[in-house]
This record gives C-alpha cells, sequence and structure tokens, in this order.
C-alpha cells in the first residue's frame, strides 16, 4: 500500500504530513454517540462488527484523515481471559474478577484470537471492506504492562500500589504475568494482521509511572517480544516516556509515539534517524480557539522541521466533549502548513 | 546553621547523605491521626500553632530526619484571598469560590502574610523554638502555576481543561493572576523565613502537565522571580519536570526536587554542577517489603555515586497507608549506605 502514512512511518517523503487522532472515532462525535445508543453500551459496540465498522469510518467522512483506526477497546484481551470487564460511569473500565493470587496468575491462559476476540476480526474485516481502499487501516493493543496494571488494580489506579506491589514483591510471579500477555498481545496482534489491519500500535498508557530499570524490565522487554514478532510497520507509545526515546526506538519499531510534554524537535534529535515520530498536540489545545489551536500546530511543525518521518497526531487521546470543528482546524492547519 | 543538609543543598560533603521525606509527617501515622482528631479536621490543624507543631515534631521523634518541614496546606494562600478552601473526603482540596472571570482575577489582591496568614507565621515561630537547634526547618509554598491550576479548576484535575483553556485563549489574564500568585509566594516565603524557616521548598506539583513553552511561560518564569527574592538556599520540585532539569536548574535556586520517573544518575550529569539534586524514590515502594526497599535505596545512591549535592527523599509525597516501619527501613538504608 503506497500511502502518505506508511510512507512518513518509514521515514520515505511525503507530500504533506499525515495525520490520525488518536480516539478519532468517539463520544465527542454525536454520530458517535448516536451508534453507541443504537448499540446499548460501549462492550456491545465494540462487539458488533458492522456497528464497530460505522463508528471506525465515521471520522473519515468528516475529515480528511490519513488513516482510520479500529475502533476497540484496550482492553478486550483480559475481557477474553474471562476477568469480566464493565464499564461504570465516570469511572472507566472495572474488572469484576482482578488478579490477585499466584494461583491465578498461574492458570491464566492466551486466548485465541480466532474464537474469543474473533469479533474484533470480524470488524477489521468489515472496515477494510468498507474503507477506502488507499487508506491504511491501524489495528492496536494495549502492551503487557498496562493491560497487567487494569487487571491486578482490577480497575484505573491513581497510584498503582497493588501492581507495583507485585513487581518489587514478587517479580518473577510479575513476569509469569507479563509473559503471558505478550504471548496474548503478540497472537491477537498477528490476527488483527492476518485479517486486514496495515499497521499497528501498541498503547504503553502506563509505562511512564516505573521507574526507568522497573519499565525496561517489567514493560520496554515485553514490548520488544512482541514488536519483533510484527509483520507490519508497528508504533509505540509510552505516555511520560520521553525520557526514554532511545530504548523504546531500540525495540525495532518504525514509530514511535510522543506525549505533549516532550519538545518533539529534541526528539526528532534524539531519535529521529531510526525512527519516525508521532504526535505531539496537548488534546487540551482542542477545548481553546482557531487560533491558539493553529499556532500550536504550527509550532510543533516548526519544531520538527524539513525532515522525514513526521506523523501529526495528539500526545494522547481526544478528550471527550472537544468541538468536532476544532479538530477540523486543526486538520487544515497540518494539510496547510508550508 | 551547619548541618548535614543544608550542607549538601549547596553541594558541600557531607558525611552521610541526608534525608527527608515529602508530607513526613502525615496519616501514615498513627500519632498524626490522633492529633488531628484532636483538632478536629485538617485545616483546623493548620490553623492552630501548637498542633501544627507537635505533627511537624512527630515524625522527627520516630526516625533520624535530617530536616523537618512546617506542617501546613499547599493552598493556605488562595484561601487568604478568599477563595473558601474546603476539603471533601476521597476527593482533596476544593474551592468554594473558584476563579473563573476576568473581573475576580484582577480584584484578586496579594495577602499580607503577617495577617491572614499569620497562623503559619506563628506555626513557624513554634516548631522553631520546640525543635533541635541543630536541624533545620523547611519552609514551603506551592508555585504560582499550581496554585492557578486549583483556583481556576476549582480543585484537582485529570485534564486541566479550564485553566489550560485560560493560558491559551486569555495569556494576558492568565499572566495577571500568575503575577499576583507570584508576589503572594514572595511574600509569603519571605515572612516564612523571617519567622525561622532555614530552606524553602516550592511545589510546582503540575508543571509536568504542560507542554515546554508554556511549562517556560506559565510556570517557570514565575518560579524563577521567587526564587531570585530569596535569602535562604531554596529548592524547586516539579513532579514531571524531568526533561527540564537545566532550565529549572538555571533559576538560580540550590536545589532540584526529582521525581522517581528521571534517572537521578542522569540527571546528575546534566545538571549537578550546578545545584543539589533531592529525590528520588518511588513513594509506592514503600508498599512492599525490606529487600526492595533496601534494593531500590541502593541503586538510587549507586545512580547518583559518590559526588557532593545529593539530598535523600522520595520523588512524591508519602502515600496515606505506607506502613512507618518501612520509613525506619529507607532511611537505615540511606544512613548505612557505603
Amino acid at each position: 500500500m503506497d500511502c502518505r502514512f506508511i510512507n512518513a512511518l518509514l521515514r520515505k517523503s511525503v507530500d504533506v504530513t499525515p495525520v490520525w487522532l488518536m480516539r478519532q472515532a468517539g463520544r465527542y462525535l454525536p454520530e458517535y454517540r448516536k451508534t453507541r445508543e443504537q448499540a446499548g453500551n460501549f462492550m456491545a459496540l465494540c462487539q458488533n462488527p458492522e456497528l464497530a465498522c460505522e463508528v471506525t469510518l465515521q471520522p473519515l467522512r468528516r475529515f480528511d484523515l490519513d488513516a482510520a483506526i479500529l475502533f476497540s477497546d484496550i482492553l478486550t484481551i483480559p475481557d477474553a481471559m474471562g476477568l469480566g470487564l464493565y464499564f461504570s460511569e465516570g469511572e472507566g473500565p472495572k474488572f469484576e474478577r482482578p488478579v490477585q493470587t499466584a494461583k491465578v496468575i498461574e492458570t491464566l491462559r492466551v486466548p485465541d484470537p480466532h474464537e474469543s476476540l474473533s469479533y474484533v476480526m470480524e470488524a477489521v474485516k468489515t472496515i477494510r471492506r468498507e474503507m477506502p481502499a488507499n487508506l491504511p487501516l491501524i489495528g492496536f493493543s494495549g502492551s503487557p504492562w498496562t493491560l497487567a496494571c487494569y487487571m491486578v488494580e482490577g480497575g484505573a489506579s491513581k497510584t498503582f500500589q497493588t501492581i507495583k506491589t507485585l513487581i518489587y514483591r514478587e517479580p518473577e510471579l510479575a513476569h509469569t504475568l507479563l509473559s503471558t500477555l505478550a504471548d496474548a498481545v503478540t497472537a491477537y496482534l498477528l490476527a488483527q494482521i492476518e485479517a486486514g489491519v496495515q499497521v499497528v500500535q501498541i498503547f504503553d498508557t502506563w509505562g511512564g509511572v516505573l521507574t526507568e530499570p522497573a519499565f525496561e524490565a517489567f514493560s520496554l522487554q515485553y514490548i520488544r517480544k512482541i514488536v519483533q514478532a510484527m509483520s507490519v510497520p508497528t508504533i509505540v507509545f509510552t505516555k511520560g516516556g520521553g525520557a526514554w526515546l532511545e530504548k523504546i526506538a531500540a525495540t525495532g519499531c518504525q514509530g514511535v509515539g510522543v506525549d505533549w510534554m516532550t519538545d518533539i524537535g529534541r526528539a526528532r534529535e534524539r531519535v529521529g534517524d531510526h525512527v519516525a515520530l508521532q504526535g505531539n498536540l496537548d488534546p487540551v489545545i482542542l477545548f481553546s480557539d482557531e487560533k491558539a489551536i493553529r499556532a500550536e500546530v504550527k509550532r510543533i511543525m516548526d519544531e520538527f522541521g524539513d525532515h522525514p518521518g513526521h506523523v501529526f497526531n495528539l500526545g494522547h487521546g481526544i478528550l471527550p466533549g472537544t468541538p468536532p470543528e476544532h479538530v477540523s482546524v486543526l486538520i487544515d492547519a497540518v494539510k496547510t502548513h508550508r
């Protein structure tokens, strides 16, 4: 597939910097909210291939985007492992059966992506059939560490006290859990590729809460294993990982995600000869106004400069309540930048 | 005052690395919980100089610490400005009257620290009188940016949407607010020094949620003004500011706080010729066990190496529920490190 987004990921020259947005399909769009209502709830939407396809394609109808990203949840793997994923209003994802004993960790099995996760593969096939042939579809998964955080904490956490206590008190048990998850993520992403995605992204949402040695031992090590098994261009995004870009780039991935706290110009100087960089607009900017959004896009584009290997994106997922017309401003600002 | 902590801050040689802990007085200690109950509530405790003195000194009785830190709240200044600080269980600090209009920002006045904040100065004098003469007392304040975050958001925030919208849409108005706060923090810290503290620390708890240019414009610029007005050694701690240590060190401060995500060895190579570094143990380690705590202290001590200018501390405040006996292990591990 010859397209702007993949060319930029491979650090080939492109006519215009490609752009897509993390969570570009989501509840800031009225048409998304309507489809979700039709589905009944969030997980029902993820599990219905036609409706998951519909919400994946909605942002492409509105905005001049250079890629689509599979609409799904980051926690499908633990759900398929039997943890009982559910969503409680205002508190985010939770598990009915969090992972809290050695016995449970040792009995966790890698889910067959063609069985308990077949709804994801069906969604990929449906989307791929329905979307423009010249646009790439991005598949994704949470990193093993990020999945483990939710699985052990039972949901979101401020301090990550339970999972961190596990890695410090029982590192071998933590490695057993993370190894199983690395195998599961590898199988899951390979199945997505087989079903039709052209690029995959690993969301290491919680890697940045670790010390550097713990990040290497409990997150990066497993990401590296997954990256090396991939057969398509792969992006690794560790939120809060700005200090570790060299190490992330050295996993063998093609793209590294950059949050908004990181200076993208210096990031490019550090790793831009090896990988493409994806980012790094603060999603909150989209709540300001056209002038501020254009100024901030220009600043990032100028900081990155006239070099290969930039994919414009947010530095984290788009926030609920973001005005869709401000997303249009952002994309126009990227596309018209000279 | 010739003491280990101040000598280390001034990068003089010391016999043993000094140690104190952010929030070393607090609700992980049963004796603290008892005194707080006696006071009635948290703000009543802060506003009672005898009881504030008592909880400041409690950790010195238990642990071999090299400094005391004034027991107070980070939000005393906005409270003295009339915003009505209160604490809601499980949600942290809130304001009855958040700052949300230009009119309110323009009418905010710098509180006279000897009037509406006199309870803090009384506490400092009481503590100074009661504590060992050879130990330094640390005064503190939130940074202007951090105070502004709470004042504009009305409490803690996940996204900082309201304050960030202010800085991007109405930067001049944001600067009016931050200038007033910088004057207020300067007067407040100078009054603490006059009352008897030997060192001050500026807590820039939320500086790390900004992009680098916004951090410089809306946080660091004001911190620099405050640092330059101080007459005692000053520590600046920006949580999540690991990428900006050079800029923080260049404010003229003597010490820079380092969170646990930052590698303290590389931090020392970057700025250790100019400033002392304070940190950087992950507070969650204190929930693990003696072996893990000792290993992590050793790792940090070895990474910093045999150089002047290290103050051992946590990378963020101690967490409620921390076992006090693990704090003893931490301090012993620092003091016995060779």
